[in-house]
């Protein structure tokens, strides 16, 4: 009897089955002091209690991100040990901040199954939901992999799950309390209401910071996620570590901040590419593209929906003219995010 | 007046000297945020304050190699700063878990010296006791280095102390009110109970880990071990920094949760051997051989004698023919484990 | 109209201006966790909450360097972002402890602009204050900067203001409760009283780290420090990271603990000048002179001054026979701690 984990291969799933990922955790001060360490993430809504409780809500909660690693890295050992690709998100929101003490918890269900016409391999989609310890979901979201098969046999009957290509505004889940009325624009770090965008505005966030090898191991290992590909500098040829795609969406995410210091909360996922691969060395830019702008239903709160593009060259590039991701870009992320009207 | 310590030399342990080691430590949540992240560590016990409370503890503790390392760095300005070699552990006892917010201090006893044919150095043993605010003892083992001499006195009387072998189960201490008899495998992440495990049995642990410079020194800094030799690039001649054993300790047994998942709490350690030197860029993989089976006084929970081997190449290898250890481990630890029967 | 932050020049600032810095920071047991992970601080105060309140406080505060590099660090977008040199610091003082939970904001008056000869840029004197979330002030410095300028337009009229070359030991803060009359020099790891030490004593601590990239980045975004020198390997021709100036003082600072263990809180920073650039793979080492001893107002408790620096090459060096700094010499620190009686 083999006691270790080999994978699920395609023929593990099945539409209807409900994964119950393993590893339970606790977040804490330290989840939160390290993301700032590994990010240089400055949003004030997660720097500081009293700033948070200055907009209704009880205390400061963990960066929405750290809440989306912790969740999704539950997920790894069950959905994408044997993937070959992490082919998108969708549907994603954030139903319920995340505060030191929760421990949140992790379960799957596959909601679509597709072989590929080679008949190695095939597409699974999974809705991912996690609960904190009163049992209340605070994100759910589907992702769909590339999964190999394990052998040879018949192809299961495909379902393609219908996907809402963005989160309706409507739709958004605004933090119970959360208000912006009483918002302190100078301590926050930037004067822009909602109000001063535009759609269609591009911003260049200016900065740029170079990975190390440490860091990401680091910030992957944190969130539980086993993938050995972030570890293991004898898995490729090249002895290269591939970074974990989500190390690279916080990144973006945090240097968005010079220009969008007040896309407080991330409350939507509506989608998002790994474009290219991210390696150690490699000096991270980014750009955001205002796509959407609409009101929520507290007066004192807009939603923006934001394109942020993390390139490893200069910021600013997104294809090329075959359509195609240019090579420098990293990430294509698609987000609502909530800020003061 | 030189103010600096110079560390004690083989002429300055007596055995009955008790020795108060400086430096108490509170650990907090920070502690095992960066235990997590420093270490592919996913024991549910240690992860989740729910999944400990289910399981009888009051929440969830720190892992127990943080006890180990916390205790024993306080014991490298006292013992270890002059030690040409750590030769040895036994009767290694945790007795109390350690919970976020606790203060540990740490005291050696000398219970044995003999010095070496050579004259120049000696051998040291040490019985060293971890103790928490409320003067519980946490943690006790037995520890033994070789120290240099600082002049040419006279050897004194030898007295080497009589040590087990083996810690015997019926010695284990089980954490008050911990109880497996409600045990969730699928939030634990694997299916297997003690009844699944055979004396003889061998498991691969499959993972490996690349080490980094930033991570094992900040590890080693995190438990105020202050040895020279981990942190100093020009203290030997080929510019390597020496990785503090415990550092391998921690990742192979992170890594060993994958097929000893439900191998949740260490509760002794019988002896290990710290065979070859580490360094950055060193890949680490592990395995254990299931060495004993035993029932505890708790009827839901069994303990399991495990050898635990790191290696810097493939796992699987510890001696050649010629009954040393193979060139490429690291590490051959032998202890206990608490696992629902 | 342009989102980012483009930092102030010269022209920007008038003596009187008072500049609320952005973004206020919530610390807890994550942020000191990191602390003892980064550097090899063993100060037993700043360690244990048993040890602090043998000492009349409350709980461990944070370490000292920790309140200054967060009240530091929100004034770099405002202050330095555009600076040619850090020139100086004086008057700095402690004048409350940081606990874990605290919130820390950082304001900054301009107190002195003067145009230098070359008339693209000038010096400009701020005094910044951190207050926490109760509204009291814990710390305050003075900090003089060379800032370009924007444009081509007159000089303002210039302000120097007078400082005081140190602070005085009267006007030192000791925390409200601190008393050392019932230290345990064992715990704290050295028995040297203050009686111990004299003027014009020099220690060398002995002990060198070398330093990693992926440290100094982890530290100085903890601090929430944005300037663009430390992170991007693209900014500079020979692809350095300018290492944080204050990851060198809080290295040198922890060094010190081998010599000056009883030297528990820094309450003054007289002086201070960064005398020459640091890199990754530079190792440090750190030595001290005593340069006043001073009674407080509590009888328990004496004040040390102490001339903290910290070298590349061997300890022990400052100045060369031209009276500059020898270019192994990276910080030349002047500062006030407590230390018993």
């Amino acid at each position: 009897m083999t006691k270790t984990n080999a994978g699920r291969f395609f023929e593990d799933y099945a539409v209807g089955d409900v994964i119950t990922h393993a590893v339970p955790r606790t977040v804490s001060g330290g989840e939160s002091a390290l993301y700032h360490a590994l990010y240089p993430a400055r949003g004030a809504l997660h720097s500081s209690d009293e700033f948070a409780r200055a907009c209704g809500l009880p205390a400061s909660p963990v960066d929405d991100l750290i809440t989306f690693h912790t969740v999704f890295g539950k997920t790894v050992p069950d959905v994408s040990l044997n993937a070959i690709a992490n082919l998108g998100y969708a549907e994603g929101r954030w139903l319920h901040p995340v505060y030191p003490g929760d421990t949140l918890t992790s379960m799957s269900e596959v909601i679509g199954v597709k072989e590929n016409s080679n008949a190695t391999s095939g597409v699974v989609w999974v809705r991912t939901t996690g609960r904190n310890q009163h049992g209340k979901d605070v994100l759910s979201y589907v992702r769909w992999v590339m999964v190999r098969k394990r052998g040879s046999g018949p192809a299961p009957q495909a379902v393609v799950p219908e996907l809402r290509k963005t989160v309706e505004a409507a739709d958004l889940v605004i933090p119970q309390g959360l208000r912006f009325d009483g918002y302190d624009f100078a301590l926050a770090g930037e004067p822009h209401c909602i109000g001063d965008y535009k759609v269609g505005e591009v911003i260049d966030h200016v900065d740029g910071v170079t990975i190390e090898e440490a860091e990401h191991m680091l910030a992957t290992r944190l969130w539980q996620n086993t993938a050995k590909v972030h570890f293991d500098a004898t898995n490729r040829a090249d002895g290269k570590r591939l970074i974990y795609g989500g190390h690279v969406i916080s990144l973006a995410r945090a240097l968005s901040f010079n220009g969008l210091a007040n896309a407080q909360m991330i409350v939507a996922l509506n989608g998002g590419a790994h474009a290219n691969p991210c390696f150690a060395g490699d000096t991270v830019r980014a750009w955001s593209e205002v796509l959407d702008i609409a009101p929520t239903a507290v007066d004192s709160i807009g939603a923006i929906r934001l394109r942020l593009v993390a390139t490893k060259g200069q910021a600013g590039v997104l294809r090329g003219a075959d359509g195609k991701y240019d090579p420098d870009v990293l990430l294509d992320l698609d987000y609502w995010a909530l800020m003061p009207v």
